[in-house]
């Protein structure tokens, strides 16, 4: 496995927790690029003080393949069971996005109104685990569950979890990543403006198709990355 | 006493204050372990400048063991109440949460609708001192309001306090500190919930007696600890 | 004049943008204890960037003792006017504390909720400086302004300043930042309850009382300053 | 070129980051004030990045001078055609202020309510891409789109941009940096000042008139352009 790719991993973490989309909580995965059937993903421990060496390696079961003693986190199922039914798909981050959980509990329709976030304009499911499960603890803790949440996910970019967060998928790290931290701010951005008026101007179907493909965030990345590494390497937290 | 939990004591001061839930001002103690009629809670100084040597040790009374000429905090009656009052509860916190100011005046019902605040569902009464002392300063200085404020708590993980903060319990350290945490995020989610629709999905009965057990805030607590007694050490602010 | 003093107005230039009350506008000053018809306040440069060689001595009627060549603060007279009219202040915020300035365009009355922030249940001018100047800039520049203002103020503990901020006043500088910086949280405290509810349980006049003279804010001061005067003499901005 | 100017719009690009008012995205730059026909803006890498040998040189056609096989950033039509139909502009910021999308998507219109921000009162104007491009992705990358977004900017200090962000224009780079700056505060507390209230003082034209060319953010500067070189030299991000 590519060292280099292990580290935009690594990064990944602390990038998505530097930008409030995680906390102590929260992960984000890459499929393998030698192998559609294994993913990267770290142990259960704070996105923050994730490194190299507490990155495990799974099949699309969710079973590790070296577990090297480490405890996985219950909730891999997300990623599994994502790229089990979406081959298209080669990272997705799993957040309790602050902004999102509003939405996710009224049912109000998160729809493209910021240029960074248009790819919200493609869709975004709400998965409602009660369907699924009555009295559940809401982690997605078996592939049934994690089934049912790529069911809801469909062909869309991510999926809001009612009371609990989101899912979020990207053609590579760098964008499941970009997506997550635009998702946030763009829920933020949508909640004022609906308290400032009724009638809002959302993307509409043309500049949803002509933009979601150029938002790409290549610009911020080397930002991100860099910083994030040298945070890591300073075990800094 | 051991000394890696007083550890944990100095390092929640600081976690506190970090997160925002308290700032210059605010507490948490921590039951003695070998003694149930004991607790431990630092001096009256800002908690993000406490040190091991600032903890002082407490009876049911909020009698200092040994004073060793340090200022107590005024309001120590709200742990030792609690703890004489619950038996169950291993850990404390008074807080100034901002967040949670404007439900404790407003009487407008806090609900768990974020799966790392689900204790919420099992009630989160709101102590009014007005109804045990007229013309009061707001502050619980002695044990008649330590008592009226525990009577008020009852079996709940927290109460509100009306124009003041809140106390928060826990079995342990990190659970008392965790749900301090997130209390605050609920209450900021629940907001803005509110703001963007009148029917809001809260938690059912069944889903905040699965979900408020499993959360123990323990995959949080490494991190933030690290962090906090790094600063401690450091003697940074 | 005693050293240390001086000391703590410079923290205080720097714990006001640390609590972002002010930023790099927004001044702070401390009457004479030697001279109550004197008083100290740094030169025309942003807060975070004050040293002990920007403050300097003025007269009631704003004129520098002795300038130095240094440009005065155009408001200067914010302090001078209040200095002459209230005999029992010791030192003057003038601030853009945003929370503020909702209020001060809307002419909502800010009201006692938090008991942090009690004093304003003592009432809160807000003063318009349209009555007394039409088309002006809205800067307190001279003299008649200053008087205006201060008239407006009153025997109260603070003025908003509408479109502009406030002016918060205090028997000692700890306690005219300390309620510089409760103002601002009680605010977004009441605007937040506002949002929530339309019966909100404000303090009662028997509670402000109570509450006010209590609230010094001397466990926040060595923290606030302790960390101020840290970064001073690092030079770090 | 004078080194201490082009220091200058290294030092803006880092601290419009510092001010939430641009993120990875976004762009600030300078007309040469030795030839009209000319501007420097930075190559396509993130503001927080940019260091002096990342900015280039262009005509108002947004041709490089002398590209030095550096990428352009798309969107550099903004700064050509406001540097073309408005000599008297010598800076131009673009961001996606988060605070102005709301009001870019809902056209509720901007007013000076806060004298750090007056220059709102001379007007502010919402750039509809729509009605000039269908179906685009919002980015304005060609010389037609940016003469378009002059058009509607007028001879005002700052248009919004639909669902996009705002430019902002100045006299001097320190005027266009501040009035960045002030603009995102302004936007929080007019979303704020209409959730208090439907009457607002908003500044009346003498007000305007008096206090938009008194603000020159000339206190503010020596703080943050000190504050971001010394980040830039440490290369800190």
């Amino acid at each position: 496995m590519d060292q280099n790719l292990l580290d935009d991993l690594v990064a990944a973490n602390r990038i998505l927790a530097e930008h409030g989309v995680i906390d102590a909580y929260g992960h984000v995965s890459l499929r393998s690029p030698d192998n559609p059937n294994r993913f990267f993903l770290a142990r259960a421990i704070a996105p923050k003080t994730v490194q190299l060496e507490d990155i495990l390696e799974y099949d699309l079961d969710s079973n590790p393949i070296d577990a090297r003693g480490a405890q996985s986190v219950n909730e891999r199922f997300i990623h599994s069971e994502i790229y089990r039914a979406r081959p298209d798909v080669m990272s997705v981050v799993h957040n309790h996005s602050p902004s999102l959980i509003p939405f996710s509990v009224t049912g109000v329709k998160m729809r493209a109104l910021f240029h960074m976030a248009s790819f919200i304009g493609e869709g975004l499911p709400n998965f409602e685990i009660r369907k699924v499960k009555k009295g559940s603890d809401l982690l997605v803790r078996d592939s049934g569950l994690g089934k049912a949440l790529a069911k809801t996910l469909g062909g869309s970019a991510a999926t809001l979890m009612r009371g609990h967060g989101s899912a979020v998928t990207g053609d590579s790290l760098v964008r499941a990543v970009g997506r997550s931290i635009y998702l946030e701010m763009s829920a933020k951005m949508q909640m004022q403006a609906m308290l400032l008026s009724k009638k809002i101007t959302y993307f509409d179907a043309g500049e949803v198709k002509a933009s979601a493909p150029v938002q790409d965030y290549k610009r911020a990345w080397p930002l991100w990355r860099e910083k994030a590494l040298a945070q890591a390497k300073a075990g800094r937290l």
